[in-house]
């Protein structure tokens, strides 16, 4: 039941309306009422309600942030620096965890339902339905650490096609031949444009090189790399499209015996914080969580401002943390 | 500013009020009318608002979710299984991570100012005026993993003392006779109890046994192990407070050549997913999670359903996941 206005309308000895008016505006209160209301309010412990205040200005501080992988530490982070970020312009996060790899129908209900002021979706993938449902209802989205070719959204990412040119170039100058590329699965941008980067470097210098497919997972990474090794052609380099394949790859190869990194060498990507710990001590890609967390708030309160619906592709350059993997 | 009940009612040909009594209910509406509003909500993509609904019933379906650790993969499995365990009752997670040990006030306020259904508080500390507020809007509350001497809640977590002392009974079978113990944060509950428990019955064995103070991450079991190792006994057990601490110890035995589980054991708490990593292959105990969410997911619904602040402490059994470091 709780505390509602009509209590502390009835303490204060004023109208609902008036209590409404002393916490959403509109018409003046004298201060001597003011006071009155937000004595009342504050003996009672009423906290004006956020959905009374969305009904007049029909918006609400609630950002939707659609997350599936929390199994990779990546995410995890992220949703804590969105959660602090959002938290300090006084907007809370509903987090939805969507199980498919697609996000389903309901997910997209409870994010109107609750009239989200905007939707921030990490890695998972949208269909054309989910789109028109939002800019019906001018809700701005972001894809964050994803895009798409389909359809026109906002997007905020690393620059992964560079990133991948550039572990080509230092693994090349570090004298691998012949490289393996792990993938995550098939089908999301970054797993495709780090590995195309890398591969164009490779094909520029005529050295050979083979895709395993996997999925982003450290057990999808320990068991691809247990495959290359019965195949018996171990690789000068494993670079894996993300840190924890990256470390199942590193704990397949020590099972081996297979020295890193003198035998054979490995990159990851992402710089997560195990890959400091000194068990793996990664050479990998860092991907600026940071820049990027800030870019999507700065595009999302501007279109909370003021909707536009624009779209654009922002790709915030990493960095090469270099390690002992390599 | 998006679609809102008013379009629906011009386009459909009715009031508002017909609007909000099909989506709302209230005084009965014709089929043929009723059709005709849901016709005019598909078009426009309209989708009952439920910040108007909770005006109504004084209910939201969100729940607030309090968490500090995103760091402890162990928080973000928590934090999925209650995302999906509540979707399926068709309630939301409203996401607040604190940076702090102890719960801020601002987070309280954004819980209230949402009109929370209830809120599920993980590893951060409560204060008492806390208790108060939520206690005054009759929002019930439980602590997970987590509880307090002081304040009466509702908790639900695993039986810490009970799995303390049947680490120290497994390690004593295994011959060991000197032990280690590192705690997590000296104030947590759950590092209290598994201490209790663990040094009770190295004491009924009269067997010699040392605290090291440490904070429930990594760096801290690897420090912590540094500075056992440096003081130069080496005892036959350590029992770290949670898995990544544990993971810690391990990696700087590893560094300093000292065999596991020939020359001294590990075991860990949690049995997070890591623990089961071919280069850990931790002995650990393990935390019933879903069970505990099912417990407290059970909790909530009664007390949303009907308002009793009933208290209560609820112990879930875990088990001992015997692998390879002991």
């Amino acid at each position: 039941m709780g505390i509602n206005a009509k209590d502390v309308a009835r303490l204060a000895g004023v109208s609902q309306s008036t209590v409404s008016r002393v916490f959403f505006g509109g018409a003046s209160v004298t201060e001597k009422t003011r006071k009155k209301v937000l004595a009342a309010a504050e003996e009672l412990g009423y906290t004006p309600n956020e959905f009374a205040r969305s009904l007049i200005t029909n918006k609400t501080n609630i950002i939707g942030l659609v997350m599936k992988g929390v199994k990779n530490p990546f995410y995890p982070q992220v949703l804590k620096e969105f959660a602090l970020e959002f938290k300090k312009l006084g907007y809370g996060i509903l987090f939805v965890h969507t199980n498919n790899y697609e996000i389903e129908k309901e997910d997209i209900s409870m994010l109107l339902k609750y009239n989200v002021a905007g939707v921030i979706i990490t890695d998972a993938a949208l269909s054309l339905y989910v789109t028109e449902d939002f800019k019906k209802n001018q809700i701005p989205l972001v894809l964050f650490n994803r895009k798409t070719e389909k359809q026109d959204f906002y997007s905020v990412g690393t620059n992964n096609m560079a990133a991948g040119r550039k572990i080509a170039e230092y693994l090349i100058a570090k004298g691998c031949t012949d490289m393996v590329y792990i993938s995550g699965e098939r089908n999301t941008s970054t797993s495709i444009e780090r590995e195309k980067g890398f591969f164009d470097v490779l094909e520029k210098h005529q050295l050979p090189y083979k895709r395993y497919d996997s999925d982003f997972s450290y057990q999808g990474g320990y068991e691809t790399t247990k495959k290359v090794i019965s195949e018996g052609n171990i690789p000068s380099a494993f670079f894996a499209a993300n840190d924890i394949m990256a470390f199942g790859v590193l704990d397949a190869l020590r099972e081996h015996s297979i020295a890193v990194p003198e035998e054979t060498k490995v990159v990851g990507f992402d710089n997560i914080d195990m890959a400091n710990w000194p068990t793996y001590n990664l050479t990998t890609w860092e991907q600026p969580i940071s820049d990027m967390v800030q870019e999507t708030v700065k595009y999302m309160m501007s279109e909370i401002e003021e909707y536009t619906g624009r779209t654009g592709k922002v790709k915030i350059p990493g960095q090469l943390i270099e390690r002992k993997t390599t």
